[in-house]
């Protein structure tokens, strides 16, 4: 099990803009993260979700489940988002979810086992947007984990 | 000439997530749009720039540079984000700027005359996060515009 408010204050505390989006941590499963924004804060001259916004859930929704992994299996390791491309597919005019499509049990421990021997894997992670069950954005971004020295 | 502080205005006023990650619009020519970004409100859990907010910041550099193309052409038309890639190079550790490469005045003259004869055109602008004269992201988004009814 895994506690939603802790991922949520950390997101909140660390990464400001999430908190400016509004965002929550809606479940947190040890295969998805699902975050949600209210439209509000995302607003754009369309009165529709900004892309910005929905980048940047479909982001912070990757990033966290990659950071759930690396927590659920005791690795401390750096971070990082290396590139990412987005389609945005219907406009959004309510609040919206995010959540990473599940990564493979094989791809996982491929990654696992290159962070160990090398001290340095990259992950490639996807996440779609969604408002009222419609898909609305597909996201997919390649994230980098780095070892921290002194971690074997 | 155009005016800075009428786009800025515009931006804040539009897409509040401009005004919480403190975007100003630096230069407004009508070659390119730059903005500027300060670290604080935009910063990560590895006390860089934010992912979210380097691809936003990217995003809004490309939007503007487009909406102005039109705002200088007298064309009114809704415009959109149709899709984005965009590659991190770089960690950015204090105030950042984005601006769109220049669009040839090929590529600005088939979108205008598809956008007069059919209605909609689509066009590629890709723009430039730096910190510091350093390239630190680079990214590309295809636009969608597609004129109101009642415009000839």
């Amino acid at each position: 099990m895994v506690d939603r408010g802790l991922l949520e204050s950390y997101l909140h505390a660390n990464i400001p803009l999430s908190a400016a989006m509004g965002v929550e941590v809606h479940e947190w499963t040890d295969k998805a993260v699902t975050l949600k924004a209210p439209l509000a804060p995302n607003i754009n001259h369309h009165r529709t979700a900004f892309g910005g916004s929905i980048s940047t859930i479909a982001t912070l929704a990757a990033w966290s489940y990659v950071h759930s992994c690396l927590r659920l299996r005791n690795v401390t390791a750096s971070l990082v988002i290396q590139r990412h491309e987005i389609d945005y597919r219907l406009p959004i005019t309510g609040d919206f979810m995010a959540k990473n499509r599940e990564v493979s049990k094989a791809d996982l421990d491929t990654f696992f086992a290159r962070l160990s021997k090398r001290g340095r894997a990259r992950l490639t992670v996807e996440s779609e947007v969604r408002f009222e069950d419609l898909l609305c954005a597909a996201f997919t971004g390649q994230f980098v984990a780095m070892r921290e020295s002194g971690q074997d």
